[in-house]
């Protein structure tokens, strides 16, 4: 067991979509993982299907409240609907945590843009300063996170966050995870990543795929 | 002289940063191209500077509305500011055409994405529905427009519409300019490509380059 100084990490709202692939391709790398939900028994049943797919796999299952405790790190993959209620909940389990926000605000039935505030932005606004939230993988294709693990996937991913420091852990957790990771500015510019998705569904409607993604290039430096 | 087929393209307030480089892109290839400002004088010092650097090209100058009533597509490259008065000025002259609104929202001063609507949503209102309003090349890298004239960039241009066919003529006209261009939707998602603005400065600023840029991967279709 090499994860003795890892962080652990709690995926809050971890039995939708996006949570399992990031638990997964966390705890593959040796992060102690635990999936949160605010019923215990889908946390432990989501547990139990990532252990038994995977075999060099442990991620334990808790509460909501409890999984944020015990973690120093906070993944939130609620839908957008749950997003204010679930952080209100959590305030006091959060203080003094890395939040990361992967809310996805974008509705499949009407998937226009959204408007400002960033989804994070609100959550900084809720869980007041004692919490350092950070914005990322509201676009991580969660049907690909599961595949290739240990290896590198074909993902960027673009970081938002006031607090610098905790961009840089996330952005350092990401990669860890097989994926590319970029700081792009506070936690505003959040509204913009929360936007790509309703880019992302038109591109895979008007090109007839699933797989449509949005990368970073052009940063590397130049002569003159 | 190839170009008797192609139709005219008009850069309304083309004097700027965007105009120009545009402007030479077309030109290049055979397209004839009018630079319109709302002073003669500046339309005509701008490309009297393109014909003068580039042998093989030669555009016109016109002030804004002679410029639109002769054109088939209108591309309008004004900062945001003058964006509103520059669309009712030109109403009239605008009706029947394909009108490319390539405003960029994001003031370098205080570079927050905006808030919808996008402009390209804006300029439909103010024109109606007889101009075929198309959001397009609102991150397009002005310095790079000019180099390799008649050869490929690496630049992806999201292009926004409600009018598919105009979204398809102005892929086209991307493409013949040496850029990728995708259809990313109707044009309240324009919204999300005039915030990347926000998120390319960042990255710029964090990485210490003024070349990063967003592109489109994963529209290939793949086996099952």
């Amino acid at each position: 067991m090499s994860s003795r100084s890892l962080p652990t990490i709690a995926i809050l709202g971890g039995t939708g979509k996006e949570g399992p692939g990031l638990a997964l391709r966390w705890a593959s790398v040796g992060y102690p993982v635990i999936i949160g939900s605010r019923q215990l028994e889908k946390a432990q049943a989501t547990a139990a299907a990532l252990n038994t797919a995977q075999d060099q796999v442990t991620v334990q299952a808790m509460e909501n409240g409890p999984a944020a405790r015990q973690a120093a790190i906070c993944v939130l993959t609620v839908v957008q609907a749950a997003h204010q209620a679930a952080l209100e909940g959590l305030k006091a389990d959060l203080q003094g945590k890395i939040l990361v926000d992967a809310t996805a605000r974008v509705d499949f039935r009407d998937p226009r843009p959204p408007a400002p505030p960033s989804a994070a932005r609100i959550a900084q606004e809720i869980l007041g300063p004692g919490v350092r939230v950070v914005a990322a993988f509201q676009n991580a294709p969660a049907h690909t996170l599961k595949k290739n693990l240990g290896g590198a996937l074909d993902t960027d991913v673009l970081v938002c966050a006031d607090d610098l420091p905790a961009a840089d852990q996330v952005i350092q957790l990401a990669q860890t995870a097989g994926m590319r990771a970029y700081y792009a500015g506070g936690l505003d510019n959040a509204i913009v990543v929360e936007g790509l998705t309703s880019i992302l569904i038109s591109l895979n409607q008007r090109y007839g795929v699933k797989t449509a993604s949005i990368g970073v290039t052009g940063l590397e430096k130049q002569a003159a």
